[in-house]
């Protein structure tokens, strides 16, 4: 590439205080990637409320045609049910077909008294599910009777298989957790289940993932292992909705969801999330963890090729953590978000 | 009541391990409840596996045409899909219209270093959300296409709510959380919302829960918090699939699944029922922790009227682990199963 054109969603919240951040980190690579260009394109909450819609055709249209990759902020949801609107990062992760949501979950450094760290990703699917957002109301003999369809196909749960055998495989550990309630949901999980076990046995696989060891484990107790053996956990993959829930359950483990990045990937696009959302409560006051934004953004370069920047803006990261001076209140820390910011970028 | 008949389930693995703790816990209690019997009723996946029913309707007459309440052990999920098998467990919750699963978790004594301990109940809607099982495949252009219903009524929710205003009314800290998802499920989630946070406003409620504060929180913030600031919680309220994972995660805090009890209440019948599930890998070593099952017993005598016995039990319960001394292995202890229960037992 000659030139590197990012798109920046900051979209809502605290959204607009981390990507900044991110912008900063990505800058501070310097000439070692292609001269890059941040366009930034709307979407969000509070864009919704001013213009009706919560994601332009036009913010689609340029990552589409212009963009190598992305970087979004976080959105906000309103806390009652707004005619119209839809939230556009599920929007996004469908038009864009971004179908894995990529979320390592891994504690700062060893822990001192040498108890196993927390070492995992979360790889959720990210096209359906319930996010499929099918949903009907009627009125029945005792009132009101809403239905959701929740959807899980062979090709969504091949995809996702195929790229959480694929990661698996490249870890030291090589193991794979199949997450999945398919003692109640046989048919729909049945299926997830079954689809992700067969990736090995696909046709042209040829033996290729004998080294992932593969276990698999009812969501409800995922969740409590997580809390209470989060070691035993390498690769986990799970669709959608239990992806959503079991990222933030992980991302408890490490201090702080502003903290835990991820990628939206696709086949031929892939945009940086951190895990966290809009935090309201918080925005505006330059405290918000500009970390997980900025993870998520080496992440995105890592997707894209840029490996070595990736590595720089991690271990910049990794260090201003361990040394644990300049840290936002999250982590128990006193510092702005811009001032975690320069402290990153310092050591880039 | 001359007489108490309570309908014995042990169904599957630990469960039967279990059980005998709460039958004998219940019948330490003597003379202070009425006559007991004891009704042995099959269930569970052994059972299916013998006779391609895994719920046979004599047992779901018996608990209606002659028992009091009943007590349910827990049951195995076969690995993959096994045609004709349907959980007899969420059947039974159906059938009994037993539509509230109330989870107490609570940490045993108050923390010695003075932080504030885990005191909270997740009452989990147990009739519908994605339990209703209406699962349907179909082939696509793609290959295979799994699609399940998940139900959300207004009658379902205005009831599980009503329990949960009761419910937080009754707690000293009269607090409730409503876990939803209605940033992505607006219409099932929203209902479920709208409708358990209008109960106060029904006719003939009268200001009876202006006393009760109310708090919402999306199902994946709320299990981050819950790992975070377990102690915001008091009252949580929550459809199915989020209840069972929310109550699986609280139950992390406390240290083990082998503690925590739940009843599954109806209008006209309760049925105990620890949290935990048939642990096949520790089934038949006599190692399973039978606290959770006495504990489940005792809430279901409360249920029926019973309090000062289920306080007895339940002090008996608490005291042993207090005490540290006789406790199973999931809690450290070196401890067999009838061990503990005799322990328990001494004390009622
Ligand atoms: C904002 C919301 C729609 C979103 C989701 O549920 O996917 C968020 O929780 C996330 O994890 O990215
Ligand atoms: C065994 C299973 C069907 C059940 C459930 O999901 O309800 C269990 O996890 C529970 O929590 O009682």
């Amino acid at each position: 590439r000659q030139s590197l054109k990012i798109g920046m969603l900051p979209a809502d919240g605290i959204g607009r205080e981390v990507l900044p951040g991110a912008k900063a980190a990505i800058l501070a690579l310097g000439s070692s990637i292609p001269k890059t260009e941040f366009i930034d394109l709307l979407a969000g909450f509070e864009y919704f409320t001013k213009t009706g819609t919560a994601l332009p055709d036009e913010t689609v249209e340029v990552l589409k045609s212009e963009c190598d990759c992305a970087l979004f902020g976080a959105v906000s949801s309103p806390s009652r049910k707004v005619a119209g609107y839809s939230s556009p990062i599920v929007a996004l992760r469908k038009k864009m077909d971004l179908y894995a949501n990529i979320r390592p979950v891994k504690s700062v450094s060893v822990n001192p008294e040498g108890a196993p760290g927390v070492d995992l990703v979360v790889i959720r699917e990210n096209t359906e599910c319930l996010y499929v957002k099918q949903e009907t109301q009627t009125v029945g003999e005792h009132g009101k009777e809403a239905r959701a369809t929740r959807l899980i196909t062979e090709r969504a749960s091949r995809r996702i298989g195929e790229l959480a055998f694929k990661m698996a495989l490249e870890r030291s550990r090589k193991h794979l957790t199949v997450i999945h309630k398919s003692n109640v949901l046989s048919i729909t999980d049945g299926l997830f289940r079954e689809t992700v076990r067969a990736v090995p046995t696909l046709p042209g696989v040829n033996g290729k993932y004998d080294d992932v060891t593969v276990a698999e484990q009812l969501v409800d107790s995922a969740v409590y292992r997580l809390f209470r053996e989060p070691e035993i956990y390498d690769v986990m993959v799970a669709p959608n909705l239990y992806g959503d829930i079991l990222s933030d359950a992980a991302a408890a483990l490490v201090g702080s969801l502003g903290l835990v990045p991820s990628v939206n990937a696709g086949d031929s696009f892939v945009m940086g999330e951190p895990v966290h959302g809009s935090a309201p409560d918080i925005a505006g006051q330059n405290i918000a963890n500009p970390l997980a934004a900025i993870r998520s953004a080496a992440m995105m370069l890592r997707h894209i090729g840029y490996g070595d920047g990736a590595d720089r803006i991690e271990r910049a990261v990794d260090s201003v953590l361990r040394e644990g001076r300049v840290l936002t209140p999250d982590l128990g820390g006193k510092s702005k978000t811009s001032e975690v910011v320069d402290e990153v970028t310092k050591r880039i």
